[in-house]
């Protein structure tokens, strides 16, 4: 064999993170993921648009506790980072501009891994013109990955935040709601990802959602330039994430069951699986779905009515009223992520 | 005991992470580092400047590995976490203005170590006017914390990178060299932090470095505004840090052995534990000393003169010339951190 880019990926993936040291490593990240930015002690990011300002998140991603190279690739988790860190830049209503990346590896991992981490960020941060501009390598007994995302609102409208949802507006979502947790609950009642049926496209596709959710560029500015009231993703599970809406603007958002309901992939998994797609729809996170509210008559492109804005119960007999509910009742089910 | 503040932190160090849960533990980070721009999706961080540029650096710190709580209080962990983020920013030329904290965490950890760790994080930052804007809580084996830092350039000057050394150039520092390696050496030979002798004040003063360095600000601005050619902190060890400053130059750094000689503190310490204080001075790093090069004819405020930049050795007989040297020869140490 003299394929040269075979035998280069055939040496790094015998080679592991600690005998190719931080160089090396350094050396993997920087090759799928390059930047003219990088390499200093700080990464200097160019001049903004005037009268703009920035926008900066972390998420922090645990193996086998956020993701796990039984069911995914290290390109999938790549990209998994960069969408649940770029989905709360597009929730501020900003755009993503930068990346940083830290990680604390066991020595065992093979280089292999971390190249193609590196991959998955930056095929993910592409759409956006976004890049990987700095991080750090260290080790660890488990792989943690922490990841930074910096992003840009330009022009003098306000980010949206999760206090601005008023009495009266609509509830709008824009992307699937349940496919995350309906690929988790394929993959555990299959037990592998080689296990699930190849032949059936639909629990194919609800994994490789699961695995490597994606986010549709221009829909967290789309919707600050149609000036919706709030915003959020759904990261810990429908119900949650809607509750921190609610409860930081101090209303009741009621939610629609008919536009919520499981939809023809849910109800297919739910069959193969024997589980509740509702559970999946109201408890499941990690689709990344942007989830908000608006008072204005034109819907921001790619977002649908889920949903509406009332007040806070204040029948005395109702204690303790629900935050969130369904067509007026207490929603099924109603827990979600929990981080601890 | 009625002490409300006396009872509240009683209760608070009673009570794990895991007991109080994501919301809890939110709380005791944001109440011991407060911030008007925490607690939505991401941070919006204000306009800055005409004519800046932003500067992020990212560095995750591992218990056991690079801090111990057998050694340092977690108050301490949040000084030292700040300050070696800060000083890649202060490596640039620039000004910190916002933290970033991702931490993975056992559920057994006491929550009173977050809020120490926040209120550490909280003091070290603002000296610079610096606050902790945003950041994620995970649950994990092992406590990890990530930090991201974010400053400001202003105006057109360049930032102050690793390729700008040049022949000719003095080398300079500003900071103490070798104290943070020779308060671990002290720990290490006494075994635990209570066992140093408390009537030692040398010993203390270099335990506590160790423990806590801090940073002395305007350093990194005041080297940019004077025009200093490379710049860069002593993170990994002296040797190891300039000998980054040559390869990205293309030059050879030459130290005065004079002036980078143990101190009396590091003399003392040397005595007591028996050790070699040019093993400090050469490999210790975490000190975040700003070691850099400038050709101007005035140092930056509070810099002083180590050394001098020269060529690169053109003698046929030099096979791999050193990238660093002590009055001309081979460091007698030359090891230094290894991340991985």
């Amino acid at each position: 064999m003299r394929n040269p880019a075979g035998s280069r990926r055939d040496r790094r993936s015998a080679v592991t993170v600690g005998q190719a040291g931080e160089a090396g490593t350094i050396a993997a990240i920087r090759s799928a993921a390059p930047s003219a930015l990088n390499g200093d002690d700080a990464a200097v990011l160019d001049v903004y648009a005037p009268n703009s300002r920035h926008v900066c998140t972390t998420d922090i991603l645990v193996q086998d506790r956020h993701f796990s190279f039984r069911y995914s690739s290290p390109y999938e988790v790549g990209i998994k980072a960069i969408t649940q860190n770029f989905a709360d830049i597009q929730a501020m209503g900003a755009r993503p501009t930068a990346v940083l990346m830290a990680i604390a590896t066991p020595t065992e991992l093979p280089l292999a891994h971390i190249h193609e981490l590196a991959r998955g960020i930056n095929d993910a941060a592409s759409p956006w013109s976004a890049e990987l501009v700095g991080g750090d390598v260290v080790r660890s007994k488990d792989l943690v990955i922490s990841i930074t995302a910096l992003g840009e609102l330009v022009g003098p409208a306000p980010a949206l935040t999760l206090d601005g949802a008023a009495v009266g507006d609509r509830v709008i979502a824009s992307g699937v709601i349940g496919h995350s947790a309906a690929g988790l609950a394929i993959l555990e009642h299959f037990g592998s990802r080689r296990a699930v049926p190849a032949d059936d496209a639909v629990l194919s596709e609800l994994v490789d959602w699961h695995c490597a959710p994606r986010l549709t560029p221009g829909r967290g500015s789309g919707a600050r330039a149609a000036k919706v009231n709030s915003l959020t993703d759904n990261s810990d599970g429908l119900i949650r994430d809607a509750a921190m809406i609610a409860e930081h603007s101090g209303v009741c958002i009621d939610f629609a069951a008919a536009a919520i309901a499981p939809d023809e992939k849910l109800l297919h998994a739910a069959e193969r699986t024997g589980q509740d797609p509702w559970r999946w729809v109201l408890t499941g996170g990690e689709d990344h779905t942007l989830v908000g509210t608006t008072s204005q008559a034109h819907l921001p492109t790619g977002y649908r009515v889920i949903g509406s804005v009332v007040a806070v119960s204040e029948d005395a007999e109702v204690v303790d009223p629900p935050a969130v509910t369904v067509d007026g009742r207490s929603p099924r089910y109603r827990d979600g992520w929990e981080s601890l």
